[in-house]
């Protein structure tokens, strides 16, 4: 991770501000021969894109990608294919009205990153929030529909990395109730129909009123085999602990058990191991399918806390660019809890953490997954 | 973050198996001219070394620290200064006693990495758990020493990184009795003697008991100038969530309000902001000195949850390398709460992050701190 | 480097192939507050871009460049200024014309990648030689008008980046004669016009036998101080050395008297040194500005060899890509002397390299130079 | 490359100064599984060690090297095996007599890089040149060694990589002459028996007289699968010539016909292709087994300039740290020809650039070598 690029392997380099021209990024390392089109990345993008309900910001962004480089078909292949060079993605940024903006010039949104960015570079293109945007997400949801197309072909079967909305504010899911079908079904990627319910009758208080509020994201990975993650310092957990916390208005990341692992006795806590036909079978999987750093053929369980946006109706006290006090009222177009539209970004970010340990482990050992599996 | 190394201008690597004749770390980056001794961290070795207590393992180990390269004294200088080229430090491994853990050889112990190890790479160093071992953070608190004296010397003035206990098990400290000064009067670098004595009793009875229990941590770095961190892979707790999650046995990572920030609404989570004659102030630190990934100038406040060793008494299901069913219970010398010594630990990551930072900080823009400050 | 990203600290990835929509790169880590504008780099571009005299491709590329983020300016500011933030650069394709290369679609063109491409990734995009195209410079001279422009605004001084050709085949300059106005003069960046004439006429006849030569480039640097690069793997001559190197064609690097050095006695080779009033002075600069890996506040001088393209309308023997033998000639539009422009490509290299270490020294020291000067 | 890191996945850090207690590396990323013992790494370090002869400096340092991690065995392993953990390599320093340096203490040797060390970090350690001794290059043999184990165990044949002294001063080599195996029986590793009588007789003159002569080393690699290196920026010609160029002293780089190619018309220069039973064979190898930065499967041939040492008994002008005009004479121990003990360290470089590359093109497709072959 090193400012603006992420991945070693599978490197995301993104670019752009939410009120410039377009925003992007490009992604190197991606193997070769890899079907790929504008529409397996678009797919993913509209899960994000915004104003699609009224729980989301009614900014109106088509999110339309383009691939500028690193793909090539001719009339001897089916599909355009990765070539192993640089994928250039580019979306363009349609309706910006900055207008909307020019009030904050001059001082600085209590729990927006605005005086932090003007403390640290001494100026900011403060339009739509500049580079703080949660807009350079974008870029994370198409990077990581590509990741998902390299997990696929080289692992060559079945990955899937879901998210689910599990806590809105004080309100939470009942694990009973848990299907991932559901999370298709509302507008809050909530896997649990009752509790959705319930989201959406407090939303709308909190929209209405002007507020905002916080929310936990689950994102799970089945079907990725033992051996990915790295000791020490590139253990597949602490990259994804980067990876989530990266993303906008992050507070806390948790694997497997989490926090509550504090709360354990020795004896309550590791997953018990034992051998079935079909392979390992672990007891529990509390440890979030990661020891050590390493897979370990369990599902991949992430969790991560998002605090309540601070683009709120009610007014903040804060400073001007002058030292002068002053009174901050947010009126533009925004997310009344915006870890709803986090949900494909942690997916993305999984997605593409997976993708470069995939990659890690194969420069090392020259295979894609476990080099030894007890009992063969 | 990749495999061993960890940090971009401040860089650290380590290696060392907790059998092998030696452990140590490599640190290139360091500003040259800076006073450092054997004695400088040698101390904070020392806090983190094993059998000080009951508490923690009976392994004795002197951690003795040597500096093999990298700093430059003649009778011109009071003191050995850094020269800017990398710093080699070594620590002996004196009490290994490998008979130990031979029954590990073809099983694998539950909630231990011994399994992924074998996956990932088809053969391990399983003497006293090897790379896995948490004596590799002897290297990381070696390395956070040098870190501190970079921030300490870089800054010019007094920097704190403190870390505290706050949580074993299911006991939590009282927030109204926390006093940094207490940490130092009690095993468990805990901050509420009232909480220290009941985690005396406890853990007692755990020890005895053969058993192990979780905790949380908490780090505090005061002093730290606003401008640090860096959009948007390079946050500032971007990467300290990475370097805690790094931490053996760590799951869960959070900053500032962390996952209560999910409860909250937006008019009770963002800090305000006031300019006083001392600077800036605001209204509470619910965003723990970091907004956008950049630090504020308020302290730096994370926490990590720790999970109970896996190395217990209580006999647990597993398999050994040719798939058998078996039973693992484990003899050796082991800490009933790994948390406590995961404190100084905990500290050294945050040093080495902040470090680092400063340096990129003033790669870009020529200053250790902010480019701008309101009202001057 | 690694694979499409050039630089540690001011870091360029390029993307983009020679006929596909675009091409361009994305600059991460440039300080900000420096004014840059489109034509700040559009001057460097005109420089490069094809079709501008006889002896080059009549490929008809206007090479337009567009800013797609990381500057920002509103009213109070008189030029558009950097924030910080990564710099998203994107030149379009406009004269593909890809008819021209079908017929290499199954048949490897000797002295190019072409073979090397497919053996490595399976696949390539041969149309104007895909990613393997010298159109790909476009995007590093676009990186090095803002590399320039960083060094000039860090610095705070005249810097001047030149490049000349120096040999063309067997016919050289006289270095009696050098003058660097000179180069603007003659369509080969000449720096001796006598020379310049020769190298016409035998330029002429080369080209209208279809056939090509070679050139040798010197890169010369002055301005910038001492204090830059650093040892062991991160020399600035060992950089630059990859950094010329990778320049397409090239096929040797030399750092002052470089080969020549290898033939001299000791005494002939050192560069003396003295004081004087303005500073250091050398008696001679047969190390080309670099000791140790790091400046010496003299010239930085760099000489690099291009071999002659290998797009001839010769016959050349080769195979396809079922392993059948095959004759290739070349037709499209090519450069008969490659080297010609490759010259602002090696000054953007350079310019690169030296604003990378700027901020490298800067990150380690503080200052964007010396950290002691003799006799102050 | 950064500072002390050489490589991407096949990492090496190096650190230690000439006169400090030891020097060393940390190699990280190998895979494991691969049979390395001391004895393994001694034979190559052997091949550089000082004082063989009477042309090399007296300096008596055995190198005795220590694996300290990363490798492992137990009673069932024939040898001990890379466990796919860094390896940590210590070399005392044994023979310093410090005293012999104090001269240099408050002047700058001219050719030297003590004046640049001096002016980048405003201090150094003098004692023999501290870290920008020649001295380093011990640690960089005993990375190359654990490089050609990585090359031979992971292609699984035959893969020699040898060097040979083609030039010392004015005195060539006649390629009609040239023998691998007479390289190993004369001090000079030079591959004509003829020119090394030569040699012999010239350097005795140059040794006597306290001057010092230039050289220029060849090194081959045979065995290397195509399909290496990687466009753009991570080119294997352009990281071998980073490699080579990072080596102390030299000043030129060049690969295949190098800086003769810019003599050659089109016709000339490309190696043509065709098929044979064996697979692929070029007309010539001009291009010295690269194309575009990837393998081709030809003999990577690269060569390096080393210019002559500047400690010579020869009095040269210069400065003192406070300003002084002074005269440097170096009387010490020395190498008059320190081109000759560059050989094993350019083989070591190259060895370990290959490693690095084997690795990246196995994470990226699979495989340690081409992906496609013709006409299969």
């Amino acid at each position: 991770m090193s400012h603006n690029t992420f991945g070693h392997l599978f490197r995301v380099t993104t670019w752009g501000e939410s009120h410039g021209p377009a925003l992007g990024c490009v992604i190197d390392g991606t193997p070769p021969g890899i079907p790929l089109t504008e529409a397996d990345i678009q797919t993913w993008l509209d899960k994000r894109r915004p104003g699609q309900s009224r729980y989301t910001t009614q900014r109106k962004e088509p999110d339309t990608v383009r691939i500028l480089s690193g793909t090539f078909q001719d009339e001897r292949m089916a599909a355009p294919l990765t070539t192993g060079t640089p994928i250039s993605l580019v979306i363009e940024n349609v309706d910006q009205r900055s207008k909307d903006y020019g009030e904050i010039r001059d001082s600085f949104r209590p729990g927006h990153a605005d005086l932090a960015y003007e403390m640290k570079y001494g100026l900011r293109d403060y339009r739509g929030g500049g580079r703080q945007s949660a807009r350079e997400t974008a870029a994370r949801v198409a990077a990581g529909a590509v990741a998902r197309k390299v997990l696929a072909h080289e692992l060559g079967g079945p990955v899937a990395i879901r998210g689910a909305l599990i806590q809105m504010g004080t309100l939470t899911i009942d694990r009973a109730r848990f299907d991932w079908a559901e999370t298709e079904k509302n507008p809050f990627w909530c896997p649990d129909a009752e509790a959705a319910a319930r989201f959406a009758t407090a939303l709308d208080e909190i929209r209405k009123a002007g507020s905002s509020v916080g929310a936990v994201i689950e994102i799970v990975a089945s079907g990725i085999p033992a051996g990915l993650g790295a000791p020490i310092y590139g253990k597949l957990d602490a990259e994804l602990a980067g990876a989530l916390m990266s993303i906008n208005a992050v507070k806390g990341v948790e694997i497997g058990e989490g926090f509550a692992a504090a709360l354990l006795r020795g004896e309550d806590n590791a997953d018990e191991i034992a051998l079935q036909t079909g392979g390992i079978v672990y007891g529990s999987n509390r440890a979030g399918g990661i020891q050590g750093g390493i897979s370990t053929g369990q599902d991949i369980v992430a969790r991560f806390a998002v605090k309540p946006t601070s683009s709120i109706l009610a007014p903040r006290k804060s400073i001007t660019r002058d030292g002068k006090p002053t009174e901050i009222v947010t009126k533009g177009r925004h997310d009344p809890c915006v870890g709803i539209r986090a949900v494909p970004v942690g997916e993305a970010m999984m997605a593409c953490v997976l993708a470069d340990h995939l990659l890690r482990q194969r420069a090392q050992t020259g295979v894609a997954g476990p080099v030894f599996t007890p009992g063969r």
